[in-house]
């Protein structure tokens, strides 16, 4: 049986997706409820992996066992041995084919600053505090430019083994409610810190110490000339679509 | 010199507002900021005390200090010296006749509910979380049944200290937004738990356990007869007015 999962987690108190010794991630969380139900290790897939500190609203997660069991009892048996900072919204089955990674054709991504002189104690685990007024029509129109079919190395962190720096972008997108902005993103797939090295040129922008345009940045593909790579707490991926 | 300020907390690790020895309180936490920067023990006062796990946006706060410094200087002193679940906005100077408690013409409160099989983990520290489906609409029309100047005996925790059980609501309405359920209420004052006891029973309308219409539980003056109180984490201090 190949069950898909779609899972929940605040990443403040997990060293991220992937399993690491000695440290509490989301893989490690959930092999070890899914241990639990089927009585043997089993492997969990994830849609793509999500650093420390990341949160997920919408991850999509995988693993096969031989046992058959209903998708409800799956949901609930998995969501009593998580912590409560990890939920598992949905269950069902799917076929053998079916890869949570290969099989997605975009993944959206919410990106959250709070900007206001004073930090909020409602959104320290959820965004970025930016103290400084933000220009924010100027980073709306900033994150404009680089929708469509664009090579990213300039957004690429170091040590990312994607095979090629071309991602497409569907939407890229700045609102803002009170003191809350939110960035939003969908896009094939992302080159790793690629998100958060865009929020933090999106942020430069809004402080104008950068240019609106992002395309001559973009055109130069070297990363050293975009802005520091904005905090994790900030990042929440929403849903991936197959 | 008579300053004022406006405090923001998330109270799910502190043992409410009032001072307790050994305890970690907001009064407690405000206290030790103010004598950090005034150099001598200061009394703050607070427009009500909020239960162990109940959080504001909008607690009005005073003290009397000796020294006059500038709210800016104050502000940002204090929320220097105080932990990042607890955030002073803004801080001014008032009159001497002024009261936090007394002054107050009005209060809002908002509680809100998880309404969704799967528990949050986003909201588990600020809302109660409900599994059951609830009737909205039914709720609604309650809410609407408590507003005016009545005798909140039914509503009132004992121990209660009040010295009449009498309150004007001026508002009281339930509001929904895919799985979040907000609740608001205006009033004079509130009796202890008035508000947790109401939405409490506004549940149990939301789950046809009880009738639509609470004005026959308000004339019957009896606690027994209302529901369980719900949970702290839910309810939030947004705004006083004076």
């Amino acid at each position: 049986m190949h069950y898909r999962l779609i899972v929940e987690y605040d990443g403040t108190e997990f060293h991220g997706w992937q399993l690491q010794p000695g440290a509490r991630t989301v893989q490690g969380e959930l092999e070890a409820a899914v241990e639990q139900l089927f009585g043997i290790p089993l492997r969990v897939t994830a849609s793509g992996r999500t650093d420390a500190g990341v949160h997920a609203v919408g991850q999509v997660v995988t693993f096969r066992a031989e046992r058959e069991l209903a998708p409800d009892v799956v949901r609930k048996a998995v969501n009593a041995h998580t912590g409560r900072d990890l939920a598992v919204r949905a269950v069902d089955i799917v076929d053998e084919q079916f890869d949570a990674r290969r099989s997605a054709q975009s993944r959206r991504y919410v990106y959250r600053i709070w900007n206001r002189d004073v930090a909020s104690p409602f959104w320290r685990r959820f965004a970025w505090h930016v103290p400084q007024p933000l220009d924010v029509a100027a980073m709306m129109r900033a994150a404009a430019t680089i929708i469509g079919e664009r090579d990213f190395s300039s957004f690429q962190a170091s040590g990312c083994d994607a095979a090629h720096p071309v991602r497409r972008v569907y939407r890229s997108a700045v609102a803002i409610d009170a003191s809350l902005l939110r960035y939003e993103i969908v896009a094939t797939a992302y080159l790793r810190h690629m998100v958060r090295n865009i929020v933090g040129t999106l942020v430069e922008v809004g402080l104008h110490r950068r240019d609106e345009d992002l395309a001559p940045l973009l055109a130069a593909r070297d990363r050293t000339l975009a802005a520091a790579t904005a905090p994790a707490c900030g990042l929440c991926l929403v849903e991936i679509r197959y």
